[in-house]
């Protein structure tokens, strides 16, 4: 059995439950949340899972997992069907790529504990902050964009026809877009590939709105 | 023939060099000065190559690959020998969460773009932008200090007794660390991992100081 430590709204939980939901792999949630109890990732019994202190972390059969993309690349070797990676080399570092677009350019950025810095040890007023926030995703999402119109074009998803780790990744970083009003008309391939993939059961329920610690 | 498209003191460069330097790969270094000329990697030229304007690029006959961890994948992927991530699924996502801890909870809150958007946009002064350098590197080391020291502890390398990706991650991490003079005091199994790493050519050679770029 497969349990996820889990929040709602964190972008990094979001991409291993897409992943979850498209392998068809149950699992039980376990919601940690990141502003109750002073942030209860910051507990003694969360960081013995995981000294980050940082969601997601899944654990299988006794082993905690940490780091959504490692998480992601784990479960398509254990349970290889449908694959979230293309078979060719090349493909599939373009696909990671994509992934690391976000996970490491966008979403590092913009995480729950850089904005807390940003607030309370610089002193950074509301509205600068939430500028520096649109600021990391717009300079993201215009190469992405650029990417995904280069060769070869995306298709139905960020890569091809079928959904990959570079989907999992895309679709909450939108989200995250979403709630702070970022202007999506810039980006009609992300808009796209984002609006077919919330047509799909595995990325609908693993939006943050289904989750049950949703608020 | 492979193409890098490297800074000398870029640490996702880094990671790449350590990575064909342990393959034994030759490869052709191109220098993309991030400072001099307003910065290269925002010239067209380097645009057409990599729309995020981040080195490094490698160019492996006529394609162009970007993001370092999935450059090390692709080149683990089609050059296996010596391996830089071990064979069992749950040993392979440890490595990748390791080199994932350094590459999305560490470098990018460091990256030069991110301290011009401080200085400059955020008018955070010098000591205060050089306070958060040193702040995300000591949170992101002290819990990979605990991690390296968890079951399975740390070998020569990070993990086991020979070089890994998260080895390529960690090395030009403790760099920009000892360039904005932190205190690596507190994490000794980081400190003697970088000191056997360092007694290997592949590392060697592959440091900033060796670069034909160096300043």
């Amino acid at each position: 059995m497969l349990t996820l430590y889990t929040y709602f709204r964190s972008s990094a939980s979001f991409r291993v439950r897409i992943a979850l939901n498209l392998k068809g792999l149950p699992y039980e949630s376990v919601p940690v949340h990141l502003v109750r109890d002073g942030g209860q990732q910051l507990l003694p019994e969360f960081r013995a899972l995981n000294p980050d202190a940082l969601v997601p972390v899944l654990l299988d059969g006794g082993q905690a997992l940490h780091q959504s993309l490692a998480i992601i690349e784990y479960l398509d070797e254990i349970h290889p069907t449908p694959a979230l990676l293309p078979k060719a080399a090349l493909d599939r570092a373009q696909v990671r790529a994509l992934a690391l677009d976000v996970a490491c350019e966008i979403h590092p950025l913009n995480n729950l504990r850089v904005l807390k810095y940003l607030k309370h040890e610089l002193k950074v007023p509301e509205e600068a902050k939430n500028g520096w926030y649109r600021h990391w995703i717009e300079l993201g999402f215009a190469s992405l964009e650029k990417r995904l119109n280069a060769s070869p074009p995306a298709g139905d998803f960020c890569f091809g026809d079928t959904p990959t780790m570079a989907d999992c990744c895309l679709i909450p970083q939108i989200f995250n877009a979403q709630r702070f009003d970022v202007d999506l008309s810039p980006y009609p391939t992300i808009r796209r590939i984002h609006a077919h993939c919330m047509t799909l059961d595995a990325f609908a329920k693993a939006a943050p709105g289904a989750q049950p610690d949703a608020e």
